[in-house]
């Protein structure tokens, strides 16, 4: 049963309003006025995300309108796909077969549909991305979906519009992509040695071959030994594999690891037992249980390399990946078809947080898509072991109300000093400003109302807005 | 230990102010003014409730103010029994015997005790059903218990306070009740052929022969084999079954199912095993966990049937029923205490989903009495799967505040499209307008407060007001 | 990766303005006022909580203000240690060793790092006890450190700063202390016996003779069969001693009991099967399970005696202790380890509640740090079972919006009179009053808005926050 899709009769303006997010009674919208001031023009630190380096290493122009916006952001076809629209109409290819679709076509389909977006993120984002970047001044509709493409078809072809320019325009000074311990991070060095300013990082994401049940993974396994030159024949060698990957990452920029698990479980295994249950998952004669313990037991052993070799460690758990089997089998994964399930952190941390997370030499930095645990259990934790930091308001929680109930939910118990600013953790590159611009006026939002129930003062609010803004990312990041 | 009761010195009038729920900084409020006045005359489409059809069958006067609105109503009772009121004494009859409290001395104890409604929504509803159902100006306390009585009995007594004159003073354009199975819908016959132009019209809730371990079981099957024709000695024939009665209301006018289950749990089984275990109920030798799969099984079977008979299906699960064992054993079901338990749909709702949840031709709208799955759970699944709905705040989350929260916890990922407007999901007739009323109010206000801060145009909030009303819940529930 | 420490340039005062914590547009905040200048000045009743008795029976002077403000206070020394700071470095002592740590130099510490308490309810309360018990003026921090030292130091050898003054300055009614069975009272008894007009009660806490699992059980069994003369050879005798401990309690003051559990789990066992699981304990050979059973059912066994004899009882679970073991195992328990876990109560006090649930005798009051029970299971709960009260936001929650939080998830269901006012359960005496004044000024808060949208009338909230914060207090723990 699907709602016809609609547009108002008359077309109306692009909002970019300059008190945009901004609470209403005026005392409070001055004082967040005063405190965004103070912070929207400081540079983009984007300590984590998933842009593509060749965008950067080869800067050549992006595709049209539907490649960049829509069939790349599961954000956008997601939410068109739970009104009925087949992902085939949007643009997204299958395993069997690229889309056949009509990039302009499939933009007219989200542009009739654009209404679905009222009050959500991918909104504010997308209005931003068509107000700042390409100049537009009327709110998509079904009506001017073919002035849109155009306009913005052009624009791509602009060489401002290529992404170094687009990297220097939204005055980015660090931009962190994610890749595999496969990855030989050419592309990295290739941008590296073009003599561009800008600055692309790596981070060091392991779960390709610590997984045993992810896909393809006695492959990865394989491929893991030639690119450290390992035999991974024992649990030692293994190891070593990774000391290796994570140091050539570190050497190649990198100040950071990622790991994205079904939940937060951990384990702290003596090393015999270890070895064994290495050489288990080694042979693929093992069941879930040991394939759980053993990602547990690597969230330890990354720990521990951190504390070694300084990259900062931080764990998204608590999805539950590829939902939606018809959909996972077909277009594979990223396709919208995520959940967040409930999570887990106080007995889970606890073997990981009881060997390491004392040691001032680790930062361990976690994030949740349930935010139940930000009261409950993170705030708490942070609040205690020196080593643990929260990292901001994960994916569906990256928004305005969500970061709001971030703060509201963590600060009394943690404060702001065990945050670490912002991250937008996305691939959608055009959309990096309007994210840390989202975070920038929830932040002053939320002090805003500290400062207007006189429980901090402006200048304090002043203090803290740009810390979380700027120095807490890059000394929680090692930037 | 109770608190003793006591009432104001003076008597205070009667809270029906204009802007109430409204918020109060004047630009907000006036927005949601503005909101509100383009859907507060709207018809009242009510889709889903426990009013008993027989009142706009029979048509007759309802007896006394306090059978009309504290001896039906859990939420007033549970509250008086909170504070130490023997529901004997509320006028609650036995197993053994009917109430023989006198109905205007329970009135009294409960204008006594009107105070602890405070802060309620009980309280919203009761004062909008005094004030504008039978014009009563004064706030009710001990001292005017008498005077509320006689005034509400005698009005009780004239024709335009009928259930079929209020439902057409209440501007109802649909109302739906709940029928079981067994139900052969004659009094829903008799309404259609009184000629009265009120269109009430069943749903087919067949709990009571698709759970094991519900009361009376084995006889609900054995009638459900009489009324649908059918031996049940199979799941074929036991499935025919469900698809011949749910044809009979079809044909009666229902649009939808209903399934309270004590939680989201299904199951896609094979038809084999479906049969072995239908077999295995049938012959009352289950254990409990096969009770679980076979509700499990049957919401799967459930959704299947809609989408060949195109019935929109709802599920409600997630509630402890009958907690407090003596109240249940000595005064029976609905007596309050029903009590939430944590939700969980992402696995729970994975098999019925993976077998339906993509195909366009069923419509499955879920609730939760579980706030934390709003965000967590319900909005992403709903932001992804076609089929899937979210029902509005149930039950204990039917108030202002909790409606608030519900759009500030979904919105951001499943935008509105995805909701279906309001249910009442009441069985207190009188308070229907007064619900609806509030519901009209609080999305006037999360809509203000969008609008207020720049994420919405005013435009485009009076629109998405209009279809929360009214459009997505006829189109929702196929009205 | 420590943040730098750092202060703001100049000197700024300290924040103590009369609308601290209000709302901030006008109307509101007008209301607000009004509410609470009908409460502010009211007494203290503080029926639950940690101070040391001896304080009050010596009258001496604090030693230091690092002994008084830091040292003791876990919510303080454990952000600092989140941060890098080793306990040790606070002045904190190990089981080894007492501190050797300069209290002027943990001091300096402190200041200089009092910027990490921004936004947190601990820095509230700090501000309050500088300005108003110590007359400072300015904010604490790196350059002032000193100078507070001094100033507090000099203070606290006045006579006016011991105890007894601060108590009689502080405007405490009633202050309840918490001893476990094998108490005498003695430090009680010199108190009343002193002539000194300060009401100190003491609380029954039975946990180390209740939880088979907590430190040194098998010695406090032994002690509590002395100290009740029993022999403790059968439950028998077990309950006995028990049911005169409490009566001696009783007769010391004592109108409650409070209960530290790691969940809300109760058991209503038979009679013989409560004799032979307390004799597997008394043997010391139970498995972890028996010790959960044993704790679930001594929880009802308690809710018996309170019928008998009674006194009030009070349930604080749902935390997982001592959770960093380096720190537990150095310094002890109370370290800032304490980590709230996921709540479970429907089913957990479902045994209980279906035996003495609604018994108007019992008055039973139930605490949560998992702020998801609110509104899900322990407003619901409390809305119906006769002798449940919800106690107020407790530890994490204790603060401004986790006390907002807390009334906006309960209220609705629960009302206001089924929750209990205010409890301060500090150890911290100094920062009673502040926070007896953040629930009143929350309270005010919350009330505000209800009038403010018309929900409530401005008379009926003066009178809710009058009980609120007096007469619910004194009623529900029989005061």
């Amino acid at each position: 049963m699907k709602f016809a899709s609609h547009d108002l009769a008359r077309e109306i303006p692009l909002l970019m309003h300059d008190d945009r997010q901004f609470p209403m009674d005026p005392e409070r919208r001055a004082i967040a006025r005063r405190i965004y001031s103070g912070i929207r023009d400081l540079p983009i630190i984007s300590p984590h995300g998933h842009t593509n380096p060749v965008w950067f290493s080869e800067n050549k122009s992006f595709p049209n309108p539907t490649e960049l916006l829509i069939t790349p952001d599961h954000y956008v076809f997601r939410m068109l796909m739970s009104q009925g629209i087949p992902l085939e109409e949007m643009g997204i290819s299958t395993h069997k077969a690229s889309s056949s679709a009509d990039p302009k076509q499939v933009w007219r389909i989200f542009a009739s549909h654009y209404y679905l977006f009222r009050g959500t993120p991918s909104r504010i984002w997308l209005d931003w991305i068509f107000f700042n970047v390409f100049g537009l001044k009327v709110l998509l509709n079904a009506g001017n979906a073919d002035f849109y493409y155009e306009t913005i078809d052009q624009k791509l072809r602009c060489d401002d519009f290529r992404p170094r320019a687009l990297y220097e325009r939204f005055n980015i000074e660090v931009l962190t992509t994610t890749e595999g311990p496969l990855d030989r991070l050419e592309t990295h060095d290739v941008i590296r040695r073009s003599g561009w300013g800008g600055r692309i990082l790596t981070a060091y994401r392991p779960d390709n071959v610590t997984d045993p049940e992810s896909d393809g993974f006695a492959d990865n396994l394989r491929a893991f030994g030639i690119v450290a030159d390992e035999d991974l024949s024992t649990f030692d060698s293994y190891r070593r594999a990774h000391c290796k990957r994570r140091l050539f990452f570190k050497q190649h920029g990198a100040t950071s690891t990622d790991h994205g698990h079904p939940d937060a479980f951990t384990a702290d295994l003596s090393l015999d037992d270890t070895r064994s249950l290495y050489l288990k998952i080694l042979n693929g004669n093992f069941a879930p249980s040991d394939a759980r313990l053993f990602r547990g037991q690597m969230l330890t052993e990354m720990a521990g390399m951190s504390v070694e070799d300084g990259l900062v460690m931080q764990l998204h758990p608590g999805v539950s990946r590829n939902h939606n089997l018809e959909v996972y089998q077909k277009f594979g994964t990223d396709m919208g078809g995520d959940i967040p399930v409930a999570g887990e952190y106080v007995n889970n941390l606890k073997p990981l947080l009881n060997r390491w997370g004392n040691d001032p030499r680790l930062t361990f930095i976690v994030f949740t898509v349930d935010e139940t645990t930000f009261s409950r259990e993170l705030a708490p934790l942070a609040g205690h072991y020196p080593a643990l930091r929260l990292g901001p308001p994960w994916w569906y929680l990256d928004s305005p109300a969500g970061m709001l109930r971030f703060r509201a939910a963590v600060t009394e118990t943690a404060g702001f000093y065990n945050t670490v600013g912002f991250n937008d953790d996305t691939r959608a590159f055009l959309s990096i400003p309007a994210r840390h611009d989202v975070a920038r006026r929830a932040d002053s939002t939320y002090l805003a109302t500290l400062v207007g129930e006189h429980m901090l003062h402006e200048a304090e609010a002043h203090e803290v807005a740009h810390q979380l803004t700027y120095e807490l990312v890059k000394s929680a990041y090692k930037l």
